[in-house]
């Protein structure tokens, strides 16, 4: 795809039509609505306002759960094509008489680098064929629409990394993912937006602009999954794969109501992820799912181990899905017996509930310094003295984008030493081996004979898993008269009036099967 | 212990009496030994030789294999205590008529730099009372004797790497592994020697002079686990646990003719092990089990991981022991089906034929280049410019070895750069990659579907497994008339007659149990 060569950066909200075959101006069922409004003249664009670009078929697809519409066309009940065009605009030539929710959804939100919804019709359309003739499903995942992350590599389809150098250098091959996403017949649509270096908490780059949360153009999406989440809110995605290393995953999926989940550490295929800074193995980033619902993660998950990716992958472990953990604790959450949830409450604002009410037990969670935890990862992460990123800048000679140059600087900085990129190691296992003793203790206080189950927390910075539970609401959620804030200023109630709220939910590395089973019971109950 | 500050550096092997408590000078059955022989005058001090030291009942106990060991102790055939004092010198002030068995090896050959033989014997006491009393046994390896090397932290015993400057600073903590080791009532009993900075293919250090092979004086025991290997040979150890990261495990057993297995990486516990230089994780070592039968091997890694290590160590990935997978190809190496397995045959020597009589199906095995693996695990291993080892030298002044000098130089190098580390890293994940396309492309020669199950290879520097086959032959094996060394330079069939000779057998990472079922039904064969 051509994107322009240069575009003005720009810290508003305002909508670029970036990407020349979707459909615009936006179209209603009563016509073409002139312009996308301002985020001041419509702040909130999920729910009613998007649906008046769409027709009920439409909706009640986007607005199924991914079991759900994998259930309709695995039955030949919905046929791929429709659950296609629900989602995605047949053509760049021609303008339908309603836009299909994912290209809606970037009108508004400005979620998209890239959609390739052609490729996705028609294999949508063989799909279809396929089970007309056979009169059963070709593979497991038979007509989902997936969405990628930008740094997923899709043949002949760019990836950036939020870079303007990097356009029109397409990869000459499908990542992993994708390749095993194909093979499980999802169909993979488009590439959502990441902050310029994909590394940051609110996504911006001089491509498309600026990425705002769907429930609230007036706030962030987040980052650096920040295209995805207002995606999912709008329900121009049901499910899709996410890259997260300090929150990339959980905090935007926090910000815009929606469940996410942080895979261990080589779990889910990497090869063929095209990200900055590649080579850093010392706090590395991992994969995991964003859905609209819990049982979404656990599809996603569940359908690629079943590919059994560590055969392709060789930094995949050899650790096949484990249905009996999660089915386990899918029971044992929803009554079957006492779980004991570790709860982190120090920031003030969150104060989880679901698992008290469900009969389980909490002791206070007060683990090694988070601060710690932080310093170390942030070595990590800034470790080349932003070498890779500034490279990629001169691609195009494009300027830094503040939220980008508050984290890794817009200058030169010093490189690490061997010895000391060595001495960090052993200081992050030496950290890991502190909280790993620290959970382990756990077990004298429980009263089971185990450590806590799984951790109950505010969402950022140190969670896995997310799960939406309130929407913010600036009469009731007031700070306490002596709250300060540790790292991050305060933001107005007024414009954060409406937004969602997410809690996390973490466990120990390797069990994501039991965080996933207790997702999905809580989100049930 | 106290070893003496400052011994000369020596390179014959002629044996050092360095640790005070071993019996000296050698008792046998008739009296004392005046000297220990030279290597010109005795060899091979394997099997007769060293049994004239050793009574009949501590004959039979020291050539048992591991799991007959343990069938007897727990069953209190055996008790811990005959079986600890079949390996161990029971006091440093006395010698008793007999010298027990790794005291004695390590006098012929040179194999130990600690040894713990009074903590052993009482553990063995206390063992032997609570079977005694209680009619059952505590742990699953009650009263069985592993070594360890001397990396292993053990706690008030010295972890040295071989340095001078690091003896009298013993660490305040058991490692993972010896913790685990305790916790099954195995007894731990010594530290086996290691090169200096633990790093060379040969053992040397100035604190205990050069280790030998005990079937060939004249030869080298190989390296880094040049003590633990002389020491099985000559059955004072029947198991232990070694480290490998290029080749320190699989070198040293095929030169002494036993089963060594280098495990996949975080697979066993690294907590608590002391290397030089630490933090370097691009190509990290493994731990693995070497013994004097592949049955033993198995054993070992089976106890260890019961224990579940993924619980107190962050290094090491869940992924409990699959004993249906062992068991699984035990049968089928023996002929339950058909294999295949590829054959790596180009240097010239080794030509494997054990699966070819048993019925299976070899294919020739011909892997991306070794030379650029080669190339790259050498950049990582050297990267801090011998920072490290350096710094160990100059705690006492002493001078680098020649066979250490060789690998890391004596003078200090140059360290990579961050972004050099990087780029060897996506250089690795790259090659891992090719090879595992390899692999994975195989299947298409097989004719079973699947690709080949392992590859039978020359023991040194790429395999996984060790199995010992025959012994070298100075009037067979000749090299062919227009054989030309690839890397190293030839050695004199005269000198190596006499020395066993293994091969290797590898699989996939993390399919540590195949190759544990492959080696059991072969060495059975």
């Amino acid at each position: 795809m051509h994107w322009p060569v240069w575009i003005p950066k720009s810290y508003n909200a305002t909508i670029r039509l970036s990407a020349g075959h979707l459909c615009a101006p936006l179209s209603t069922q009563n016509g073409f609505s002139p312009s996308v409004p301002t985020a001041e003249l419509q702040r909130e664009v999920a729910g009613d306002y998007i649906r008046q670009f769409l027709s009920h078929e439409e909706i009640v697809i986007n607005e199924s759960s991914p079991d759900l519409i994998l259930e309709n066309t695995t039955t030949a009940k919905w046929t791929s094509v429709s659950v296609a065009t629900a989602f995605m605009s047949p053509s760049s030539a021609l303008c339908h008489q309603f836009s299909h929710r994912a290209a809606v959804a970037h009108q508004l939100t400005n979620v998209l680098h890239e959609s390739f919804f052609e490729d996705g019709i028609k294999r949508a359309t063989e799909l279809a064929a396929y089970i007309k003739e056979h009169g059963r499903p070709v593979g497991p995942l038979h007509g989902l629409p997936v969405r990628l992350e930008d740094s997923v590599n899709v043949k002949g389809i760019d990836t950036t990394n939020g870079f303007i150098g990097r356009i029109d250098a397409p990869p000459k091959e499908d990542a992993e993912l994708a390749r095993i996403l194909r093979s499980l017949d999802a169909i993979i649509y488009c590439k959502t937006a990441v902050p310029q270096a994909s590394f940051a908490a609110e996504t911006e780059n001089n491509i498309i602009g600026y990425t705002t949360n769907a429930y609230n153009r007036l706030l962030s999406s987040g980052g650096s999954s920040g295209g995805e989440c207002p995606l999912l809110a709008l329900r121009g995605s049901v499910v899709g794969l996410g890259s997260d290393i300090g929150g990339s995953i959980r905090y935007p999926a926090a910000l815009n109501g929606f469940f996410g989940l942080k895979l261990s550490y080589r779990h889910l295929p990497i090869e063929g992820v095209d990200r900055v800074m590649e080579g850093q193995d010392m706090v590395p980033f991992s994969w995991g799912p964003l859905s609209s619902s819990a049982a979404g993660l656990t599809l996603i998950v569940k359908s690629i181990l079943a590919q059994e990716p560590w055969i392709s992958d060789p930094r995949v472990v050899e650790i096949p899905w484990q249905n009996y953990v999660y089915e386990d604790f899918v029971q044992a959450t929803k009554g079957g017996r006492q779980l004991v949830f570790g709860v982190m409450r120090n920031d003030g604002i969150v104060q989880p509930q679901p698992p008290i009410s469900l009969g389980h037990k909490v002791i206070d969670w007060q683990p090694p310094s988070h601060e710690e935890a932080n310093k170390l990862s942030m070595a990590t992460w800034l470790f080349d003295g932003s070498e890779d990123v500034l490279k990629n800048l001169a691609l195009s000679g494009e300027p830094i984008v503040d939220s980008v140059a508050q984290i890794s600087g817009s200058k030169p900085g010093k490189q690490s030493t061997t010895s000391e990129i060595a001495n960090t190691n052993i200081a992050i296992w030496r950290y890991r081996k502190k909280f790993m003793d620290y959970w382990n203790s756990t077990k004298d206080l429980t009263g089971t004979g185990r450590p806590v189950d799984a951790v109950i927390a505010p969402t950022y910075p140190y969670a896995v898993s997310v799960i939406p539970v309130i929407t913010a609401d600036k009469d009731v959620d007031v700070y306490p008269a002596d709250f300060s804030p540790l790292i991050l200023t305060l933001d107005d109630p007024e414009i954060q009036h409406g937004s969602p709220v997410g809690i996390s939910i973490f466990g120990r590395r390797f069990q994501d099967e039991k965080i996933l089973g207790i997702l999905v019971a809580l989100s049930s109950a």
